[in-house]
């Protein structure tokens, strides 16, 4: 059971309440460079990400802002530090959301104008609280701990919540999961923001993916978490690969095939390893959620996968294709991954 | 914290009651050529995995097994169904575990005579529950819930415990991760036996890995779990090495160094992705558990990875290496990695 949270809208796409899980990611090239900035914008939203965020640090970014937005299938968040100057040409440019804390960007005149702008155009702003950035008298009071990260999630919606201003997302990072699990836990009993989740320092490719995987595994298992992003040294198209692989693996949402097959083990008789890579390949930007098998096994490999909507197995020299089940063809095995494309393919031109 | 659970040693290795999380995995070889099984157990050994499984799926299996017994570094599972007779064989060639479910193996009298055997020689027993093989009197009672598994796991136990035999692991596979939480969770509160995690059919190398994290990191985060296998299509020694990442990304124990580094920003000036990926690849079998950071912001970098052990981050042509924040060394960008890998072995000398 997901937790019960308000909703916000980030341009057409809501956050909270339960509202399906979206995956954000974060562009990496130079703001300031509109082109370039765009193209990441539409590569992202290709791959499936719902809201992209992009950094605002200076004026020049923040004036790069309106041909990105105008450019952008997506709704589009301003990544803003301190100046609140910067938020408010954001919310001209017409962003669709702001990362922003008021408690950083000093006195509450300013955080008013930027709150009374945000309203005006219907932007939620998210608060995002790490736990490197907690206020020292925080710190004293609480220590390194996931209720002195909440405390300063609440205090940030203190002061919007004296301006009445209500349509606000929380995100909480700590470095180990153990306490972000603690901190988002705490947060939902005394809070009722929807929540954007995170692992922060997530690392390499390939070791930030299973740590992201693992916390948000976590978190979402529990049934925090409105919206998410995964953090990798990569290419942010990776991101929401992995944002979605995690989702669909939850069986949270889903967006395109998920591909199950068994281990290999002494029985195999067929290159599985290869097999499973090259349909994962092939097929991974086809459009319906459907479930497709890679069995090992000719014998019992049909039968297991019958919940699969497609899948392939294959012996010594013949290759089985099955839907549901359900034998299909029979084929050389050299002609298993073409025919299952084929099938699938099939199955799409039905729907 | 984690559940606590009794403890079954598996030859020299603890399983349960707050020891170590170990990481299994199952070799894919013909265990009938013991040289090729052997070879992969050594394989699978240096790359950390704790205890290997091994199917024996015929009376030929069962006689390799000696020699695989023989020549391995770490204590061997034997994986038997139906048979007894296989069982028992495998108890006389020396395997350290038995995976095997009791009410499957035919009457009392066989399941005593196994029973009699492990105990002479130690041996403690997996029974393995996977929500397809749950009894058609347990389906028809609970329908396919997590109690339906529990229920099973609960009469696999109670034949064991009638013979007065209790070293006992239990797995519980569903097909979804909801269910097997549920199930992990279930089990817990009406059993102390030690618990073998493990998500069923995870699939193809990368969405397996992504989903074998987000669930065993569901599972592990609740402190359920004493021992775990990740199952991948793939070379299962990459079943190790994401087993082993999983158990890091959660602190609960470590092996080799943990690569920390920032999501690449429009402020990264140096080739952050190639770096990192060097970087985790040249010192992936690094002996120490520190953590190393790979930051793309020669301003922050030292400072925001300041409890990192090692870390280097470059600008415009310059890269710095630093140890707990601070600076060791100034280094043209292009001799980083060198660097890097330099001071880490700097620090092993040291230690």
């Amino acid at each position: 059971m997901r937790h019960k949270t308000r909703q916000v809208m980030v341009g057409d796409v809501p956050i909270g309440a339960g509202a399906p899980i979206t995956v954000q990611s974060m562009t990496n090239t130079d703001t300031r460079d509109s082109a370039a900035t765009s193209a990441q914008v539409e590569a992202l939203a290709s791959a499936g990400c719902d809201i992209v965020r992009v950094a605002v640090p200076d004026q020049e970014a923040a004036t790069a802002l309106s041909a990105i937005v105008a450019h952008s299938p997506v709704p589009i968040v301003a990544d803003i530090h301190f100046d609140h100057r910067l938020a408010l040409e954001a919310l001209q440019a017409g962003v669709h959301k702001l990362r922003l804390n008021p408690g950083n960007i000093g006195s509450e005149a300013k955080v008013l104008e930027v709150v009374r702008a945000a309203q005006e155009r219907s932007v939620p702003i998210r608060i995002g609280v790490n736990s490197g950035s907690v206020s020292k008298p925080l710190l004293e009071r609480y220590g390194r701990t996931a209720t002195a990260m909440v405390e300063s999630a609440l205090e940030h919606i203190a002061i919007f919540e004296r301006l009445n201003f209500y349509d606000i997302v929380v995100s909480l990072k700590a470095t180990d999961v153990a306490m972000t699990v603690e901190a988002y836990e705490e947060l939902s009993r005394r809070a009722s923001y929807p929540t954007h989740l995170g692992i922060t320092e997530a690392g390499t490719k390939w070791f930030g993916t299973v740590k992201s995987a693992a916390g948000l595994g976590a978190l979402l298992s529990r049934g925090l978490g409105d919206t998410l992003r995964v953090s990798l040294t990569a290419d942010p198209v990776e991101e929401v690969k992995v944002g979605w692989a995690i989702l669909s693996a939850l069986e949270l949402r889903r967006r395109g095939p998920v591909f199950i097959s068994c281990p290999t083990c002494g029985r195999t008789e067929i290159d599985l390893e290869g097999i499973a890579g090259e349909v994962e390949k092939r097929l991974s930007d086809f459009p319906l959620p459907i479930t497709i098998a890679i069995m090992g096994c000719i014998v019992n490999g049909p039968g297991e996968a019958r919940h699969a909507d497609l899948g392939i197995t294959g012996g010594k020299g013949l290759g089985l294709v099955f839907r549901h089940g359900q034998i299909l063809r029979k084929v050389p095995e050299g002609e298993l991954v073409d025919a299952l494309v084929e099938e699938a393919n099939n199955l799409l031109a039905e729907r």
